[in-house]
């Protein structure tokens, strides 16, 4: 039954491929085929469930703030984090400044670009890019996991707007540090490579609170993934967070690279890859999936049948 | 051992009473004492725990949005009302105009002034101030509920802004029908006086998936429920959602009269009043007694202890 | 010599006219015809050149905010008004209610809808329609000017977004008085028709310092005339003012309705009517026709030649 | 009697100097003693007349952005420097990103720190600093004009915003070249040290239509003069440009140093130092010695007496 369910939801998204589009605002992301969709489910007991493109790589971009949100969370705890970024949705795209600018000298959540900036800047005084690709790799079960120099120098290359908003938060005093090795080590947490797989991993994982569920370990406290499945139900899915919230109601992340990593509470994790996007930045493919999963399956949070 | 959580987090927020201030904007609302809080807790199973000024009549103020979008919901059905209004949390305040004016013609989501308003002109070719008034006693299940004369023409008297945005709505092509008589409908929304018990009775149904646990008579369909229980998780404690979502993780909406209505998933229906607010609009005590309830009985969406 | 400059301006003018389009907000405008394009200068020594539609009446439109400005400058002096409305140009289009949300509860100028809006808040109690037809019929010197009640019913029909404008300003206690009757007299106001002929006259008298040049009779102070004419350069053609004060140099100010009304000063007053607009609101023939005028005969405020 | 008259408006000047405050945004203006104000006049026909601190040497801060945009027109012509930047008053303050992030992409006018990058990056392949120190030297007629060491490094050290200003300009693909150079090419004209002496030379220069009147040469096309004293004076006091046009009516350029440079067209130009800023960031005495001048002497461009 979850075989069928999963098929028949990857079936339903790959009939709207080809109403979105690729990123573009990175040439090398540009370069990414739309008609892929690949979608991994691992179960808490065990089970796992593939359709389509799970062993393509692709970068996480924007998941990765998950990543760095979770050892900023796990190694400076929550106080100090929230200390310098809010925790609300800012209702604005997530390359915006407009409300840095304006409505807060705190960005406004750590899932736009601003706030995973910000978190960066925190930890880049304790922890190396090498501890924290260490870290996605133990956190995602994937020791594939690399950096895609390409992307990496497509994203170093174009990055002026995050570099301008580094600037920005290094002049209200928000950052602390150098600006533009912290944007770097921002372009490099986005330019790592996952699969479908891996997502699923990650997302198995923050579905079951923090431990990996096959070797029983503590990754993460229960704080912490608390924190994160709230962040990412109301701010994971760029400026239709909201609305999937409603219609999925899956705490999920997404990333212009075409992933989607998304958790079921104490039930699944759920990976997904579909670089055609819709116009917010999410996979379009995986947004139509998850809403066909969730409701064939009754995994909304607050389903009541 | 229910008792004794409510108790103490009765407790525990009132120490916070004294560092809120009760609404000023409309004259009316001033004279509330700033020393009150009442808590109300109805469970699935038929208890029922209350502490403090449970007893006590005030406004209903912005939690009314959740009765008009509710029957809007059932009476119109989903696609048509989201159709004029959108499921965004703004990251603005309740009142606000920016995004209307900028944005989106349609207004962020239906717990901000703007899309209240929005619902309303939807509703009110429908139906009238009685139907409603009965609508809100029924899911209420309280017979005391009356239009409170001194604060809606308190609301009336300095209502300016929301014509202000009703207007703009007009203008825009979002809002059809008459703009004040549509603007006076909302007054009179905002002023239906109710009790924490009445809220409770009100979160009870929506923890019980839309069915009243006393009669097991359906009131609001599925859908609907799960739609306004997400919509109060992202966007029901106005610009202090974000945070509260991840702090207490209980779908909850609160008004400046010092309502808080809080529903937990097949669990139980809170209700609070304590007048003194947060900055943003929020009973303070409300909102620490949640948090502290919301950790003791590990009552928060995420929670996986 | 002035008859050739006047009539190459003009057929430069004329050139541009398929360039730009008619106002189309409000569907009484939308009839006029694109092709016209009429202007009038009077010069201080008593000449007068014409070219093309100078007979046609049409509604004066923003060109009404110099009137009723004058009236108020008059009747309750600069600093009453002045501690209603700023002086600064806004950077945002003509109805915008950005700034008066976000910036500052004044509007930021009387050429805007929101500055204009208010000034006539502020005149309301003291004179009525007639009295400000009256006034505009003299400083016009057209005893022609009557209310177009076509386009005045085709305002008050639209105009839901100065309604949104006028609660605003009375939510933010800057307009005092009953919103819809204040915004009714500014459809009034808006509605006025005017020629070239009126309009060169109206530039005229404030070339000339406030003096009726005919009648040797001082219309304005002079203060208020100096006053008017600074506005007109940094705020009169809409959000095109600061390019057209660089290009033009000559105070104007522009009505949707297709007028511009100029001054140079101590030497003529110029008045044009041209229906085709640009982007930003202004007479497109007008404006290249000022531009050409300009040139040729050294009016720009600045020209050192 | 220009004597009397400049006395006198150097102290009326004198009596606001503490309603205002030093600069301390960077801080070596902050050491600044807010009691200096010093005005000197040279009349076209040679007269100079100065009153109170004229020798003393400040930084020159915004008035750069007249000499850079001078520079630029002349180099590069007036079609490539605003196909760059706009000519409207932004009505934003000077260091604001909204209107460069919203409304448009190029910034509104070179007169804001946005458009004086911008330009400053148009010029930068051109010239060196020293060739615009020269010209700085040439068009003030001073060749004690130096780089101040301390306020350039002063500047350097918190100048975060306006690298975030270059980034943005980047991003959206107004600026090309390297921006950290390019910023700190703007930060070493901002601090060129200045007299009030030298900024009357300047706006000397500029009333006499670009010709130097002591020695004939013509430093300036008529046309660069005719835009800079539009911009002057449309946008040259930061957000109180527009207020300061209709009180004063002299175009004018404010620095946060403390300098203003006037000029009177055909009549002479105006060197202010005080650096008690009113809120805009204008010197404060400056401002109101400007506003007594121009009264007593009928200096306003619309003066009709």
């Amino acid at each position: 039954m979850l075989e069928d369910a999963v098929k028949s939801a990857w079936q339903y998204g790959r009939r709207f491929l080809l109403n979105g589009k690729v990123a573009d605002y990175i040439p090398e992301l540009s370069k990414a085929s739309p008609v892929y969709l690949g979608v991994c489910v691992h179960t808490m007991d065990g089970k796992t469930v593939e359709y389509g493109d799970v062993d393509q790589r692709f970068t996480i971009q924007s998941i990765s703030k998950v990543i760095t949100l979770a050892m900023a969370l796990e190694l400076l705890g929550f106080d100090k984090v929230f200390s310098h970024v809010m925790m609300e949705p800012s209702g604005d795209s997530f390359n915006s400044i407009l409300k840095l600018d304006t409505a807060s000298n705190r960005p406004y959540n750590p899932m736009i670009n601003a706030g995973a900036i910000d978190v960066i800047g925190l930890l880049a005084p304790e922890v190396s890019f090498e501890t924290l690709l260490a870290f996605a790799r133990t956190i995602c079960m994937d020791d594939g996991i690399e950096l895609d120099m390409d992307v990496y120098r497509s994203e170093a290359f174009t990055g002026d707007r995050n570099r301008a908003i580094g600037y920005l938060l290094k002049s209200k005093g928000v950052l602390s540090g150098d600006v533009l090795s912290t944007v770097d080590l921002y372009f490099r947490m986005c330019s790592l490579s996952v699969t479908a797989r891996s997502l699923a991993r990650l997302g198995q994982i923050l579905a079951n609170g923090g431990v990996n569920p096959v070797t029983g370990e503590r990754l993460l406290s229960a704080q912490t993934v608390r924190t994160i499945k709230t962040l990412m139900l109301t701010c994971g899915m760029y400026d239709r967070s909201g609305e999937l919230a409603v219609r999925v109601g899956i705490p999920s992340k997404s990333g212009v690279g075409g992933g989607i990593m998304s958790c079921v509470e104490k039930c699944m994790g759920i990976g997904i890859y579909g670089p055609s996007l819709d116009e917010k930045g999410n996979s379009i493919g995986g947004v139509y999936l998850l809403e066909h999963l969730s409701k064939e399956m009754h995994l909304h949070i607050f389903d009541s049948e």
